[in-house]
This record gives C-alpha cells, sequence and structure tokens, in this order.
C-alpha cells in the first residue's frame, strides 16, 4: 500500500465558540502534507457522515473561507450526538466505518470532540488494527465543559468562560444600578452538566470582595437551600444586591437537579435547563426580593466575538498537532494543553493515550472551591485567569460578523447505503 | 440671580449598554462651561436621589474616569424605578424636588431616561415655572425598546439591537451544526414590553432566505398557536431546523402573555419573562422536535463589549447636545435624533418638545412586518441596519472590561431629611 492517502476529520457533541478554528487548522495543516495526503474530508454531521458515506471533499474550498473559520461558531460540517454501540454488542457500524474508510483511502481519521468522541476514536483504531486496515486516529480535543481529563483545559472552555464571566461582569453593574427600587438578585445560569468549571469562570469577574459574583452554584457540591438562602440574603443586606451564578448541573443531596427540564438526549444525559429561574423563584418566596434571571444557554458556547484569544490559539494548536501525529503514525493519541506555568502563561502540546481521556470526567477540585462553598480560591483563578486572557479577532461587515462560506460539495458515494 | 448655578443629571428606568456614555459627555460638556457651570451632581439612584437630597458632587473625579464612562454599562450613579405621582394628587415631591434645585443653586436638570423620565423632567419644569424658581429641564433619551416617539431611535436600542442580532446569528450555527441528532428548534427570547424592535433586530441576521431567524414574533401582533406551529413545522422540514426569536411582551388574541413571571413593576407594568421556555415547551409537546432556549434578559442592555459604534456616538450626541440646550435656556425639550438619511446613513440632533415625547410608545409600523407576520420587510431593514453598524471599542485588561472607578462622593445636605 503506498504511503500516501486521504484524511477525514469530523466534529461531534456540543460545538464550541472555536471548534471550527481546530477544523481550519486541521485542513491548513493537512493541505501542508500535499506528498502524504491526498484529499482532505469532513464528514457530515460527524460520526454519522462517516457511517453515511456522506463526506465533504474540501479540495475545491477556498483558503480564505477555510481561514474564515478561525472566526466561525457552531461546528461547519455539522456534529452529532450519536454514540456508537459498544463493540462488544454490535460490531458492524465499526466494521462499516472500516468498510468507508478503505472506499475512499481514509488513512488518517481526526475526531474533534469530547470524551465520547474520544472513546470512538479509541475503538476505531483498535478495530482498524484488527482488521488489518492501516489507519491512525487522533482525538482533537473539544468542550466548554472543561471536564476531559489529561489535557490542562479543553479548547472551548476559555471562550464560554470568558463569555460568561464578561456577561456576570456586565449583567451584575446593570444590577446594581437598579437595586435600589427594583431587581435584588440576579440569577446566571451556565452550562455545566456534571463539572463546574463554566460557572466558576464567572467568579473573574470580582476584583475584590463584594464584587459579583457574590454566590457561585457547583454541582461539585449538594445543594442546600437553607444556606444559600442566608448567604443572599446576607449580601442583599451588605450589598444591597446579589448576583448568583449556578450551574445547569447542580443538584440537592438527595441528587434531584435543581430543574430537570425533563427527556434525555441520545447518550442518556438528562438535558437541563432553567435551574436560574428556579432559583428566582425561590429567592423571591423566600426573601421577598424581586429578581431577574438569564438562560445564556447555546449563546455561551457560540459567541465566538468575545473568544479568549488563548483558547482560540490552542483550538489552532490542537488541530495542528493532530495532523502531525496522524502523519507520524501515533495512533489512538489526543493532542493535550500542558502547562508550564501559570504567570505568565506558558503553554506546549504534548500527545496523551486515548485509553487516558475516553469516557472519563475532570471535576472541580475542592480546592478551588472556597470554604463556604459559593466561590472560588485564588488558585482557581490562577488556573482560570489565563484561559480567558486575550480577545481573538472578529470580522465585521455591516455591524454582524462575518462567517465561512464553505461549498460542502459532498464526493460520490461507492458503497451500498448503510442500513445501521 | 448670578447666570451661574449648578447642573443635575440623573438617570432613570432600566439601564443601557450607553447610557453611561450619554452621562460622560454631559459631564465632560458641562465641564467645559466653567463660566456658567459650577458644579455638577449627579442623583444618586435617580429622581429619588433627588428628593432625598442624595447628590453626588462629580467636582473631585478624574477626567480618565468621567471617558472611561463611555465603556461602562450599567447605571454608574444608580438608576430607579420611581414614578411621582400625578401632579394634581399630590404636588409635595414636586415641591420638595425644587427646595432641594434652590438648595444646591441647581438650575439646569438633565433627566437620561425614556418616557416616564421625560414626563417627570416636564411637570419639574413646569412647577419650576409657577414657583418663580429658574429651571432648565431636558430630558435624555435612552431606551434598548426603542419607543420614545419623535426621535428617529432611542441610544441604548443600537446596542441591543446589535447584540440580538449577533447572538441570534452566533447561536443559530450552533443549532445548524446539532439539528441531525439533537435540537431543531431553538428559541430566543427578546425584551420589549408593547413594542417589538428588539426581536425585529435579530432579523437582521438573516441575510438570504432560509437564514435564521425564521420565525420573529412581535406583540405588535397577536400570538396564533396553529399558525405558529405551522410555521415552525414547514421550516424544519425545509431547513433541517428553526430558530425563534419571541419578543417578551407577545399575548394571545385575548391579551394573555405567553408567560406571565407574575408581579408589577412600580410603573404598574407586568414583570415578563418566560416566554421562550413555554414556546419551546408547546413545539415539542406538539411537533415532537427538541428544543433548546436562551433568555438573556439583563446581558442583552447590559453588553457594552458588543456595542454599535452609531449608538455609542448618538448616546453622546444627546448628552452633549442636552447640556448645549440647557444652557440656551430651551426649557422641556429633549434632544432628538434625525435621520437624514439611510444610505448612506447620516443624522444629527434637533430639539423635540416634551409635551411630544412623555408617555407615548412608538410601536413597530405594520409596513416593517412582513405579510405573514413572522418576519421583517426590506423597509425594517433600511431602517434597523444603519443603527447595529460599527463595533464600539472596549478597553479590555486580564481578558476582561475596564469599567469607570468613580468616587462617587455625595455632597454635604442642606435640608432635612425627605418624609415622602
Amino acid at each position: 500500500m503506498s504511503d500516501k492517502g486521504n484524511l477525514l476529520y469530523a466534529q461531534s457533541g456540543g460545538v464550541t465558540a472555536v471548534i471550527n478554528a481546530s477544523a481550519g487548522a486541521v485542513i491548513e495543516a493537512a493541505r501542508r502534507q500535499k506528498r502524504r495526503i491526498g484529499t482532505v474530508f469532513a464528514a457530515k454531521n460527524g460520526i454519522l457522515g462517516a457511517l453515511r458515506e456522506e463526506l465533504y471533499d474540501l479540495g475545491g474550498e477556498d483558503l480564505k473561507q477555510i481561514r474564515a473559520l478561525a472566526h466561525t461558531p457552531g461546528g461547519a460540517f455539522g456534529s452529532c450526538r450519536y454514540k456508537l454501540p459498544k463493540i462488544e454488542a454490535d460490531r458492524a457500524p465499526y466494521e462499516r466505518l472500516i468498510e468507508v474508510f478503505r472506499a475512499h483511502d481514509i488513512r488518517w481519521f481526526l475526531y474533534n470532540g469530547g470524551g465520547d468522541s474520544a472513546d470512538t476514536a479509541l475503538k476505531l483504531s483498535q478495530i482498524g488494527a484488527e482488521l488489518d486496515y492501516p489507519l491512525t486516529c487522533v482525538a482533537v480535543p473539544k468542550t466548554i465543559d472543561n471536564d476531559l481529563p489529561v489535557t490542562d483545559c479543553s479548547p472551548g472552555f476559555g471562550s464560554a468562560a470568558k463569555y460568561t464571566a464578561v456577561s456576570v461582569l456586565e449583567a451584575s453593574l446593570d444590577v446594581a444600578s437598579m437595586a435600589s427600587t427594583s431587581t435584588k438578585v440576579f440569577v446566571y445560569e451556565a452550562m455545566g452538566r456534571h463539572a463546574g468549571w463554566l460557572a466558576a469562570a464567572a467568579g473573574l469577574a470580582a476584583r475584590k470582595p463584594g464584587d459579583a459574583p457574590q454566590v457561585i452554584l457547583l454541582p461539585e457540591l449538594p445543594f442546600d437551600q437553607d444556606r444559600f438562602l442566608a448567604k443572599v440574603k446576607a449580601t442583599v443586606e451588605s450589598v444591597g444586591w446579589c448576583t448568583v451564578v449556578v450551574s445547569e448541573g447542580v443538584r440537592t443531596a438527595d441528587g434531584k437537579f435543581l430543574a430537570e427540564a425533563g427527556g434525555r438526549d441520545a447518550f442518556g444525559h438528562a438535558q437541563l435547563g432553567g435551574a436560574a429561574p428556579a432559583l428566582a423563584r425561590l429567592v423571591t418566596a423566600q426573601l421577598g426580593s424581586k429578581h431577574h434571571w438569564a438562560v445564556s444557554d447555546y449563546l455561551q458556547r457560540s459567541a465566538r466575538h468575545v473568544a479568549s484569544a488563548t483558547d482560540l490559539a490552542q483550538a489552532q494548536a490542537v488541530g495542528t498537532a493532530a495532523v502531525e501525529y496522524a502523519l507520524a503514525g501515533r495512533n489512538a493519541v489526543l493532542p493535550a494543553i500542558r502547562r508550564l506555568s501559570d504567570d505568565p502563561y506558558r503553554w506546549d502540546i504534548v500527545p496523551a493515550p486515548l485509553e487516558q481521556v475516553a469516557n472519563r470526567e475532570k471535576m472541580m477540585p475542592r480546592s478551588f472551591i472556597s470554604k463556604d462553598g459559593f466561590g472560588i480560591t485564588a488558585a482557581a483563578r490562577r488556573y482560570l485567569a489565563p484561559l480567558i486572557a486575550g480577545e481573538a479577532a472578529t470580522v465585521w461587515r455591516d455591524g454582524l460578523p462575518v462567517v465561512a462560506d464553505l461549498k460542502l460539495g459532498l464526493t460520490r458515494k461507492r458503497l451500498p447505503a448503510w442500513g445501521g
């Protein structure tokens, strides 16, 4: 078999403000390897596109538009929430994937996602070896939840963290202005199913004691209604108002989410939302304070206009490194961000084995949470501060962000339709 | 009485991303008039501070911090939701205000707010004349709702409109990425109690047919559940997903808000919120599509980091003009923005009598709403587009916006406490 082949890139799970920046870096790095890489494909809607043989041939895309991916939020090729079955339960989809890869001479598979995607990449690397197909699988990290292990932080998190801290800072100035005759308690809900990293990042908005957010509720600690109300009451009395940041994943001691939206996603995760209105109503009912609440939902993970320059650089660096690892035949690894120092912040990229990444979650350490459980510590600030540093450039036209305009032409299918 | 006196500035009602920019312009313009203006005061928490004789003496504030007001959201001096009684019902607060003004030799009162504040400024100008106190009252326009009459647009609106269009554009790219296996309908709730200007501004995100937002619900038209669901269903079928923008003030034909949060504010207005989750649940229940929803609440009116340069310039221009009008003795007027042309956008400032502004609301004209009621027309785009144009500079430090740091020293009281 020749040394030359094709490369497939795909996006998975919830998208981020900078996942397309990783995509752009992958594509640019791959294009520089003309001797080794023939065609760069992107799967339509993640692994589903690979199963369905729906592959975008990126050869005809203008370099200008590929570069515009660096300032395009969302997932340019479509993402998916689709978990492959356990390989012991059903080998068919894995074998189908290898069949598609073989049909299109795909030797390198780069899967840009979180823990589930790392698991998929790991399994594919194993079955490729079993079937004697020369495949190198590299996972490209991404998650606004920052809950991937091994890597010091995850691309996508820094920008969502910056959005969160900026929004909480700005909205709290609003609350402070209105508190004398109107809103006294403002509740902001951050994403974060199990880990409280995003809610914690709001703590960066506070520069001195008493600054907002005065209360942060993290899923790492059980919600205690009495202590929460006492803290809010004391804050309103001393400061005049109170900003609460709540992670969507916060639960009571008996394991109930503050507000379950009902329903579960394809991964079997509960679909959350509405912790902020639930808490806001509680505050008004128990303390009588007028409330306002915000649930920014997708805004927090797609707000490329306020992305972190650090995050953008890391998203691009993992994309570039992934191509390098792939071509070097480093199978079943992920380019991890390694922190070399806090201040000045220095980092590099190192390969991490997927076994250490797949299906594990990294929670906030207790040392990052203040003793009373309602704030973050100096250690947390040291960790978080560099991740929101710098403002990634946005391209504007007519007052709106300019985003990549790709042709997205599908390559001709060579196999029968997938029935899986 | 001497030609020289003091000037009082105050902020009222919901704050905006640029109300402090008006404040900064007022203060700078007033400082340039050393021959006429002795001390520039700002009332703490709007008219309440004037009643309570809580007046910040701005003489000691550094020019650098006054200039930083141009990039500081919220209301730097505190705002209030407090409506004075009808003058026929109770003259006492009006007479108290004149007493406070007399005690501090305040000859010029600049009230930065919406329709209610224009009404207060108008009444004060009348009672000043009745009591033979030489007072000139000028209202400085401000509202994210854009519902003030006479002025072509209101400072604060352009930035909230830009936030709305940018957020809906970005979040819709996210929805598009996820739709194949996850969220198919995204509902974004915009502020706007009676007028749909902000929700309409989201329509600027759509550049071609089929672009998000595919459905905009305005309070100017009654909500029709069947037509709404049919439109969402058709959009999901043709586009694959659907973004809905709903104004908080949308009501059914029988006058009910989609979701009343319950309670009324000091002005007797219903406290709204939660139209987005209500609609999202409706969509899932009736169409089965997975939904996400966002309520940005205070974020949309405090997001100075994504403010419109046009809006900022207008907020500063009305502040500067207000001082000019005040010193010229133009009583009971408001600096209104007059549109001279759409493209290129040209505007100037002209004085408008407060009688024409107070207690009136400007709704979206029917000609700005598409025939089917779910979108905006070319005429609306021509009106809205220039208002979000340009990106107002933000000052950043450590990844966060820098805001003004004022001393806010209160001047010594000279009167007995107000018992009102």
